[in-house]
């Protein structure tokens, strides 16, 4: 398989590791608990474009990352995205929103930037995630 | 059923007709190719609530939405997203982007102000769309 992952989200995010069809990312912002998804496909830049059986796969990896982050962080809202306007990659968004964050109720990337994790906020976080997605393999 | 449209998007859109299993609309948004899927479910918020039968469904319909989009309006990248912080019934948003478009590279919540279409615009979108989704029953 000659996947690669795009340099612009390697470079945002850390690598959780995989599942059956998707790498799992969290972004290297501490506003939001924010999971990427990004499925292992050359050359996919849309949803409709991953073969039936790719499109099941990913509905069900999404669920289950949207399962657990809404019930391991209490989300008032999970905001679930594939956007793609910077990178093209097809790569889908999993936020968890609260009334109080700092950007409700707009959209995240409306607001503000990027704050990265401090050392110690990132292995909590990583740490929380590792138990509430236990099946990713590295 | 007792499915009922959220007020707010029965405001802002254009009823299209329904899927087997979701509503489609068309935002009063004139800047962007812009269609709404909503799972006809009463109290569904997030994706992972609908039944898996349904989840399965939903991608479908939004593979098949997107397609017809991206073909029909020579999009150079689609916008799927489930956000919900404004109007919590679950919708799903898919926007037809355009390089020179007036939000690109920016998701388009974050610019400007929705442009309510004009009659001779509005029935040439709604001529349009009823030919690319043909599938479509009122």
């Amino acid at each position: 398989m000659s996947f690669v992952l795009d340099e612009r989200l390697r470079k945002d995010c850390f690598d959780l590791g995989r599942g059956d069809l998707c790498r799992t990312l969290l972004m290297n912002d501490s506003r939001f608990p924010w999971l990427i998804l990004v499925p292992e496909r050359e050359d996919v830049t849309e949803i409709h474009q991953l073969a039936a059986s790719d499109r099941a796969q990913l509905m069900r990896e999404s669920c289950k990352v949207g399962q657990a982050l809404a019930r391991e962080f209490g989300a008032d809202k999970l905001n679930v995205a594939a956007l793609g306007n910077v990178v093209s990659q097809l790569h889908v968004h999993h936020v968890v929103r609260y009334r109080s964050d700092c950007a409700w109720p707009r959209p995240i990337w409306c607001v503000g930037a990027p704050e990265p994790y401090d050392d110690d906020h990132l292995q909590r976080m990583l740490a929380r995630l590792r138990t509430a997605l236990p099946a990713l393999r590295d």
